[in-house]
């Protein structure tokens, strides 16, 4: 938690920005893994929630009323039963005394309020739910079915979360910083488990330790993979291959919630063979070139597509693609190497306030989101600021069901050479990431060490580990 | 996975014990931890639809029809662009067939299932939904909201399902053992790891990893601390003191979702003082005495009391307690030291079949659920049975608030003795904890090499390691 005085700063933005109304910002409950009582999930705070009213419990809610200049934090005390299981811990009116907050109430008064602003037709703002049992919650207090809340949602109010959270104050960069260094340990203990033999379960599984022993947990599910075409490749128990690469993405979580996230790929046996590093050089220049040119004022989508570019003259170079470079690009053809975004905000959500829609955060009236196969899954377009912390993950795959898939409707056939292209189709994939926090005129990395990157650096620390 | 002859076998049972209607078993679905994509907590099967189903995916949903005799596998297949980001899977159909289900359709078809099944008066059965989203599933398609959910639930289906899981085949027996041999390498690491100005957090994540490298993840939240007399203490930052006892309850889950769950308290230091000592021993004897008892027909009530009585004896001795020991038992008085029961079922839920409600799971028309302090907490009262898998986890605290609070209202002061009581404050607590198999004529611990455990023990394994 930082001091109270950053919450009740944030407040009164927030409230400036929102204009009028009744603000209730939800924060999150438990959430039942497999049974009610103690099959909880690790417990994670709403973000929004987080950000305003600093409080890292469950079963809060956060009331600011703009019109009456009133702020309420909304929740039940725990009685002797609960202290015996959970421990003491702050009554209520403790909690909101520490971040500043006038008021507090029971549970069962947000139903008045709610009942009390409806009646008066005054705007009642909430944000998007994205779990579902905050979905029942406003059903139940404001009588909106969830297939409709989230057009239900306040504009306003996402407007002013997303204007505000996504220039990161000095004190979140403090923590981003430390975030990376839990990271750090996380890729390099990955790096030097990795040999033949091993599961990739393991591997996971010893990093998602990390993040549990020196932070809140991991910022995501850990992706430890020898496919690492598959984007999200959860481990499994199959064992590392001699010759394959392994793909590692993952990240970790402070207690304060802000979170790393970076991509490492490496060879299992600790030597890149002369095909991985000619796919993975080409990954390597299009991460170094995103960070060349990155700055305040620069479309992330232009960005994005110059990282594109760049990759397509490299795969035609390797012969897999051909034909005109902006041509291929503005028809997507780079899609079958690239089908995903080269980077997204990052903050106290990994993909940072994704629940508040991409079209907002990521968006805006200049430019909008594209539709187009690859392109759509990019996260953020709209112009760089001072502040904003992207990551900056270009990769090459070879999807053996996306090679099939366009190879027989002929798509994109006149940029690429299938019939090189089959032959890697035992490669798997290469992501490189790191973190980006953009300056006043430029970016720099998130982290004081940085995660071995270049072959040579990479095959050095794994063979002296 | 089991064998498809397993799932064929077990849905047929069900039938037969349910008799008609339709019955409809919720698979789990992906719980969003702080936003919609990507921002998932780690999947986690419902155990009920696993145990008929055995698909471990999202978005299923398992329909018998008992009346026609049917059986249908409900959810979508996936399309080119969720190859991309999970990989290739199987089709709903291919799912169906692996556990022996003649029918597959799409997610859609189960609202037109449910409306044709309504429309004909016919019973549709449910278990009580303790996830949000299966809530608001139901909500959708039988018109039932959340807070009368639970009481709308099939008791034919609730009864038939306690009674198949509760006794526990020889292939669960032996993922049961699976599970304590990755708890067993958990807590021998746990009592390696610990020693003064290591952090709690840090000791509990290098067992979740433990757990998470070798199994699907942990059976429930890791708890380690040196605040053993907060039940559920999940690990903080807070650094090990030399002189307290660390007190570790954790477990884990293999990959086919079976559990495990063991406690142990060592002193943070290595060595045990006097005091801990004198305590420990009563812990060590009442969980001896559980493991002497426990044997088909007899009740766990009865176990559970005949432990409360020994402790008070114990405790007697020590001249923490007084007066008559059945007397001071009744009153309820060894729950100041023995705030909970002495163990509930186990299976693929940690808490088996919680879900299903403790009065139905731990309790029948012989012997119904107490609503003493203390005795309340015990999950589990009706006769063993050969195959039931229990915990046997009696414990000691000394918990400041309670102290407080019995000795401010004079409860029970005829059978404690308040003075000396005021001088364990700073104590802790002590669980001990394995798991049994109730066989033929008793019981036997689930687990090959037992977690050290006698003092002696503890000591020399915590001064080798």
């Amino acid at each position: 938690m930082f001091d109270k005085e950053t919450y009740i700063r944030r407040r009164s933005e927030l409230k400036k920005l929102v204009k009028n109304g009744l603000i209730i910002l939800f924060g999150n409950n438990e959430s039942p893994c497999n049974f009610p009582n103690n099959g909880y999930y690790p417990f994670r705070q709403d973000s929004s929630f987080l950000y305003y009213f600093g409080q890292n419990r469950d079963g809060l809610v956060g009331v600011i009323d703009v019109d009456n200049d009133t702020e309420t934090l909304v929740g039940n005390d725990i009685d002797i039963e609960d202290i015996v299981w959970y421990g003491s811990v702050d009554s209520v009116k403790d909690l909101a005394e520490q971040v500043g907050v006038a008021h507090s109430e029971p549970m069962k008064t947000l139903k008045t309020i709610c009942n009390e602003a409806l009646r008066q037709h005054r705007k009642i703002h909430f944000l998007p739910p994205y779990r579902y049992d905050i979905k029942l919650q406003i059903l139940d207090l404001l009588g909106i079915h969830p297939v409709q809340q989230k057009e239900s949602a306040s504009m306003e109010l996402i407007m002013a979360v997303i204007k505000m959270r996504s220039c990161k104050e000095q004190q979140e960069i403090e923590e981003l910083e430390r975030a990376a260094v839990i990271g750090h340990k996380m890729h390099t203990t990955a790096m030097r488990l990795t040999k033949p033999g091993v599961t990739e379960k393991f591997i996971g599984g010893q990093i998602d330790g990390i993040a549990n022993s020196y932070g809140a947990m991991v910022s995501f599910p850990t992706i430890f993979s020898q496919h690492g075409e598959i984007m999200h490749g959860n481990p499994t128990m199959a064992v590392l291959q001699s010759g394959r690469l392994a793909l590692c993405d993952a990240g970790a979580e402070t207690i304060n919630n802000y979170c790393s996230d970076n991509t490492r790929t490496y060879p299992v046996n600790g030597k890149f063979s002369q095909r991985q590093l000619e796919i993975y050089s080409i990954v390597e220049a299009c991460h170094d070139h995103a960070l060349q040119i990155a700055k305040p004022g620069i479309k992330w989508y232009d960005v994005h597509m110059s990282v594109c570019r760049l990759m397509t003259d490299r795969l035609k170079e390797l012969g897999l693609m051909k034909g005109d470079t902006e041509e291929a690009v503005k028809a997507g053809a780079h899609a079958m190497f690239l089908p995903h975004g080269l980077g997204h905000m990052m903050g106290m959500d990994v993909h940072d306030m994704e629940a508040l829609d991409q079209r907002y955060v990521g968006y805006d009236e200049e430019i909008q989101p594209s539709d187009q196969f690859g392109t759509n899954a990019l996260r953020l377009g709209r112009r760089l600021q001072e502040g904003f912390v992207v990551t900056d993950e270009p990769g090459i795959y070879f999807i053996p069901a996306l090679i099939d898939d366009w190879k027989a409707s002929g798509h994109c056939k006149e940029f690429i050479n299938f019939d090189l292209l089959e032959t890697y189709k035992d490669f798997g994939g290469i992501r490189i990431e790191d973190d980006l926090l953009i300056t006043k005129d430029g970016c720099r990395f998130i982290g004081k060490d940085r995660i071995p990157y270049h072959p040579a650096e990479i095959e050095e620390f794994m063979s002296k580990n």
